[in-house]
């Protein structure tokens, strides 16, 4: 898997690289990342990758030819990858995105700063147009570091245990369970009877049912279209059976 | 404006607070920007900062005590800021909360790694859980930097113009127009006769209309609760015109 990130600023995207998980999956051979500077592939003594916006207005725009010559040369290093442009009119990016990408070859990512990009650009050099979410930033630096760690993480290999991304946040359809630690009281608090009671098949139950009940509370709108299973219906019912003792 | 981000891997960090708007943020003196490594704040010779869950599962958790005083090293810095955990569990950041960080003193960011953080602490220290959007990173820190990068921008003073925030995309529930810039012919590809008109006026109109036409292609769902202009009603209306004229 190849990440090319084209950025006039690989100086904030190499420190990621070499640290933490990313580092690991280099050195393992699971992935190759690097950064190419746009800047390097501008014409003259200043090497200017933007220009003013036609039509006039304030801000920059990054100019068409520098872009199309990193873009060349990205191509050449990873020659089958999606190229892609962060902007924030782009698809939103999702974890069935990230399980995409992650069954593709590699990625070139095209960072936009300034205003934005020559609208050619856009329009011919690119596959697909992703946004990380609905804000907007300096720059697509950020937005393309985290889709390299979304997609790394769920490569074969790169995790510990092979269940670690299954169990994540939304891989079901609903958030993650609560997580407790040692020490057993901190700050007055304890932890769940049932998490200390070593019976499997509870705790599993216990962890499901808070899965159901944090989402139902934090993001129920990822709950609009599921389909329900025996289990998670039982728990929907019993809640209302409480709610209505309540109530009274 | 202090950020405080509380992480295992502040070389992550620092880079970016070192180079482009943030940099120049932090020497205008209009933010102070640091991370704080939770590591100093954990025991013993090996500073563990994590631990294995109760109840079993792989994976680990981040312990409460280093975080827990890693947290009240960062609000002597800046005790008046929001307390603020990175997860995919929070609620979904925004342009709108971008905004609404940006009116207050300071933000505290605690990057959970591994499984995730000991409930107590997201129960006891923390004010809000976001979330930069539904996907699952190995950790908090580039959710972190996301939002230091879109509430900076925000801030008077650190953009050039300050037309720049106010025309991005989202900022008028519109996704922005198109840019151009020079060479006027680009692989074969021209820029819009009305853009090289000098009719500011008519480069206005065009530019809210192919905002409003973007936004209609790529994010419609940002149009369903819009309160439509007389200008962009009528830009509407012209468009099912135009299409009923195609359909025949």
């Amino acid at each position: 898997m190849k990440f090319v990130v084209l950025t006039i600023f690989p100086e904030m995207i190499n420190p990621f690289l070499e640290s933490g998980m990313l580092r690991l999956a280099v050195e393992r051979g699971i992935i190759d990342a690097r950064a190419l500077n746009i800047r390097d592939y501008a014409d003259g003594k200043h090497r200017v990758t933007d220009d003013k916006p036609y039509g006039g207005g304030c801000g920059m725009v990054m100019k068409p030819e520098p872009l199309s010559r990193a873009i060349g040369a990205a191509s050449e290093i990873a020659p089958t990858a999606r190229r892609i442009l962060l902007t924030p009119q782009g698809r939103p990016f999702d974890q069935a995105m990230a399980q995409y990408f992650a069954a593709s070859d590699g990625l070139i990512f095209i960072c936009g700063r300034y205003e934005g990009v020559d609208e050619r650009i856009c329009q011919e050099m690119v596959d697909d147009e992703v946004s990380i979410g609905d804000y907007v930033m300096t720059g697509g630096e950020l937005a393309a570091m985290v889709i390299v760690d979304a997609v790394t993480r769920l490569l074969p290999g790169v995790l510990g245990g092979d269940e670690s991304a299954e169990k994540d946040s939304f891989s079901g359809g609903l958030l993650e369970h609560a997580h407790y630690t040692r020490p057993s009281v901190f700050g007055g608090e304890g932890v769940p009877d049932v998490l200390m009671s070593g019976n499997h098949a509870e705790i599993e139950k216990w962890r499901r049912e808070t899965s159901l009940i944090r989402t139902f509370l934090k993001r129920p709108d990822l709950l609009e279209k599921r389909e329900f299973s025996r289990e998670e219906k039982h728990v929907l019912t019993e809640w209302c059976r409480r709610i209505e003792e309540l109530v009274g």
